[in-house]
């Protein structure tokens, strides 16, 4: 499977969309507002550029991607009003792989540059948004022209299925039997795989940002992750494991071939903080000024008294928050035709799981500045 | 009507697509392609930035699109390797309005990037590719971040149609009655408010560009216009003329209501030189190196012969590529209905005219240096 031309986020507006199902993500956005606003607040106190470049890395469709760009303005614009000066000119890049449904994005800009007609005034230099398709895992900007990158709920994906896992690999034993992602019961081979990936990953994506970042220039990220050293923890594993319980229920019922469980293992890694520290310090272009986690309940916390759900059970909406995300890969290894059912499944083991325990996933925000 | 709304190229790639009827415009950009070759030589002369920044303006959808962008990389590896220097990074903007297909160009974005790796090598220079959607009537880049620009096939577009003759307009009289641009029978009214459109739209291009585009940089633009002063002549014209008789011809069997057509008149307009040279020298800020006309037949001189086509009438051939370029217009105002009908009889009107007459369409290109 090749990550590139098939992750992407449910495309359109129907129900099971990316758009209608990306509260989980606008939390984690909402949750990191304080830590942009320092960040970014704390670069434009020694330097504000003329042209100031921004790029949101991994930026999907829906309501998310002109939201956190809005909020970075905001930012800047209420420094440059405190400092009595105008706002410089303002590039804003959104970036995602080249499946993503820019188009989408595009649809809404023209009502965004109203709003930031009517908001900010006159006054407010030109804000020119464009799109930059690609993998954040190599270049994608000339060098040194940001000076404010994000990336939220993105940095977990990574570039491939590490190699050795991968479905066309051709291994004598299989190597992750029943699984699909890291869980209590895999080999150290497969831990170690997924552990390697994510370095060979997370130094690549340093190295490219290193390049196109001034000196001074603030990174801000937002990835699942886990608390614990240990990578088999449930809050970095366990809505993995409830996914292949589903799929290995099907197979039972001969709805899903074994082998083809088997064969397949999530590009996804969440990290702990010691991971990142070692790839940022190994790098070495980059000071941390914030590497923490935090939790976030499955559902994203929506209040149970939220009309927009209905009576919805809090498992089928976990369950379409997942879907939203993985099921372009899901579809394409395991065809189109189970998916209703996988993930009605899933969502009823989500909500049996829940009313047990209290389990919630971890956050990592890092915020680091481009050394001068 | 909505311009930036409406107008977009046929997409997908069907057989009424813009990709697989744009083979006029893609004559028209090979025909630019000494001229093109000629300014970015000229400019790369007196200095090579370490970034050197490239937008298409209207760059549609289909092949053409980054058939334009491989040609311009191509010229600035050549020089630079005439010169015995390394490429500079080059960043790309493609613009369009955003009810363009983007995502069918960034499709084509990873196999596009395989080939100028395969093709420049290790020595390349990286090369970025972003989308800006927006008018170019008014801002979209950074101040002087652009060193070449170009437009095909584009500039042709007003921003609206021309006050006085939208169909909003609360008009006593109608104002081109049964005609949908400007006819021999059409008033001087209808003359003037085509010609000051056309003035205010491209002296804002002008203005907007001039402080995009960093001092010695170029901009090539090609658009359809004509040989004469006089507005009416066929070779800019006619083509709306046998599809205003197309329009007409379904109103007298009922198929059409004659108030839509009465209504309706195309947000277009082809210049003589006169007019552009008047708008450059009042905004003042570019040199003109090159202002010429050349003919270009009506399906872009497609040999006959040519089996992409079939057994294809040249006059249906015509039709596919005007209803590639305007149905987004025609289907907002007229109705999806209508469509099919409409360029059946427009395709044999144009095949009957063909034969009797050889018009072709005036294609103008421009050649300007920004002023240091």
């Amino acid at each position: 499977m090749e990550v590139m031309q098939v992750l992407h986020m449910n495309k359109g507006d129907d129900e099971n969309s990316y758009a209608k199902n990306s509260k989980v993500q606008s939390k984690i956005i909402s949750l990191g507002k304080r830590s942009n606003e320092e960040a970014i607040m704390q670069m434009l106190c020694t330097n504000i550029p003329d042209i100031i470049g921004i790029a949101d890395l991994g930026c999907s469709s829906g309501p998310n991607s002109l939201s956190l760009i809005s909020e970075i303005i905001d930012i800047i614009c209420a420094k440059c009003r405190d400092l009595g000066r105008p706002t410089p000119e303002l590039k804003v890049f959104l970036n995602d792989l080249p499946c993503n449904d820019f188009n989408s994005i595009f649809g809404s800009l023209p009502a965004f540059y109203d709003e930031l007609r009517r908001e900010k005034g006159s006054e407010f230099g030109p804000c020119f948004v464009s799109a930059t398709p690609g993998s954040f895992y190599g270049r994608l900007f000339p060098s040194r022209s940001l000076h404010c990158v994000h990336s939220s709920s993105s940095l977990h994906w990574l570039s491939q299925v590490p190699p050795g896992l991968e479905s066309s690999a051709r291994t004598t034993t299989i190597m992750n039997k029943g699984k699909i992602y890291i869980s209590k019961s895999s080999s150290r081979g497969v831990l170690e795989a997924y552990s390697l990936q994510f370095q060979t990953d997370f130094s690549t994506f340093l190295k490219s940002r290193s390049k196109e970042i001034a000196a001074g220039g603030c990174m801000l990220l937002s990835l699942m992750g886990r608390r614990s050293t240990d990578p088999t923890t449930d809050d970095s594993c366990y809505h993995w494991e409830l996914l292949a319980q589903a799929l290995m229920s099907m197979v039972s019922e001969g709805l899903v071939e074994e082998e083809k469980v088997d064969s397949f293992n999530a590009p996804y890694y969440g990290p702990c903080v010691e991971e990142i520290k070692i790839e940022i310090e190994k790098e070495g272009s980059f000071i941390v000024n914030r590497l923490e986690g935090f939790e976030i309940e499955w559902d994203g916390g929506v209040d149970d008294a939220d009309t927009t759900f209905g009576a919805q059970l809090r498992g089928q909406r976990v369950a379409k928050t997942i879907r939203a995300v993985v099921e372009s890969m899901l579809e394409f290894h395991f065809g189109k035709d189970i998916m209703d059912e996988l993930f009605k499944r899933y969502g009823e083991m989500v909500e049996v799981y829940l009313s047990r325990t209290g389990t919630k996933y971890t956050n990592l925000v890092v915020s680091v500045v481009r050394k001068g």
